[in-house]
């Protein structure tokens, strides 16, 4: 299908087909584009779960606001997001380039020097937004991806931050969940999928200077 | 070409080649995507500056640390964040709604009374995160969609928020420029296309429960 046509087929499922799973194959391609996603200074700074037993999902209804998603998807997928770059990340990541790309840990060094001395420069909060930020890249590629294997997502952001930390056993001192994506095949009775698009007009939204 | 093989090819171009435009037809295909990119509660709360005079990517120059991709790009794109959304931006979204799925306003009533009652609820800093993390929606959803098109991207957080915000003439009261995203094609001689990517293994990023 063509990409155009696979966004504009998409839209916020309200009810999955319970009885309607996605398959592994499918699901490691959705998550492979999630994996290439681009980050700032490449530091992908989070961790993906994908919470696909019936007994976590379970366990999850009462941290969402509107639950119906969670009790009907296929796979709940969580994005994680680190709430700071330490000297140890950083080093581990430095090492895996050197490796990856063959390229002796001294000649990185001043990238590494340049990115921590900008790291060491954001309060807290503002690191938290930066990985936050880099998550939604995620969030994006991995709707994107779905909606090329037609499969149906619904991305949602209505949780309850304590109670979905605790449950999924986060180290809430290191990170947080940022957003959440419940990915199945929508429900032939979800009348939502029947509503017109509602997108800002070009002349709106664009503009070209 | 394969979504993933696309996204495999994609780096950040460090040079672009400038005698190599991205067509009109091209750049609105991949325009199309960042419109149809899902966003919270539908309110898109973002505009989409496409810079594509020579004149007006030269006066840009001096806002970015490393502006060689601004000189060497076909269209540089800036996505605007909204600080806020005001009655006078939900009244008139809800309208839109009401005319394009002929609903009575009337009957929206009740989901815009609780975005309304939501948003109140968030400070200003609040308010600009889910802004610009919408935002990043929108990026992503360009950089796959240049990706698929064989268009080469190069994503841009390095710059001087003050100054860009300056020469765009943005009203900062409202809004700002949250992230900038460079477009064209690569340069031949561009030497980081021949790096190896480097992305956490899955065992890192991922995790089943």
């Amino acid at each position: 299908m063509n990409y155009l046509d696979a966004l504009k087929k998409r839209y916020s499922v309200k009810k999955f087909d319970a009885e309607k799973s996605v398959s592994s194959e499918v699901l490691h391609h959705i998550l492979e584009a999630a994996q290439l996603s681009a980050s700032s200074l490449g530091l992908q700074p989070y961790n993906i779960l994908i919470i696909e037993t019936p007994e976590m999902k379970e366990k999850l209804i009462p941290a969402f606001y509107n639950p119906s998603q969670i009790s009907t998807c296929s796979h709940l997928i969580a994005i994680v997001s680190k709430k700071g770059i330490g000297a140890d990340y950083l080093g581990k990541y430095f090492s895996y380039i050197s490796e990856t790309r063959e390229i002796p840990l001294d000649e990185l060094n001043p990238f590494k020097n340049s990115i921590s001395k900008h790291m060491g420069s954001l309060s807290e909060e503002e690191m938290l937004n930066w990985s936050q930020k880099q998550s939604y890249i995620v969030l994006g590629n991995l709707m994107f991806a779905a909606a090329l294997e037609e499969v149906d997502t619904c991305p949602m952001e209505g949780f309850k931050q304590e109670l979905i930390d605790e449950i999924l056993a986060i180290n809430t001192e290191k990170e947080k969940v940022s957003v959440t994506l419940a990915i199945g095949y929508r429900s032939q009775d979800d009348e939502f999928q029947n509503l017109k698009k509602v997108r800002k007009p070009n002349d709106k939204l664009f503009k070209f200077i």
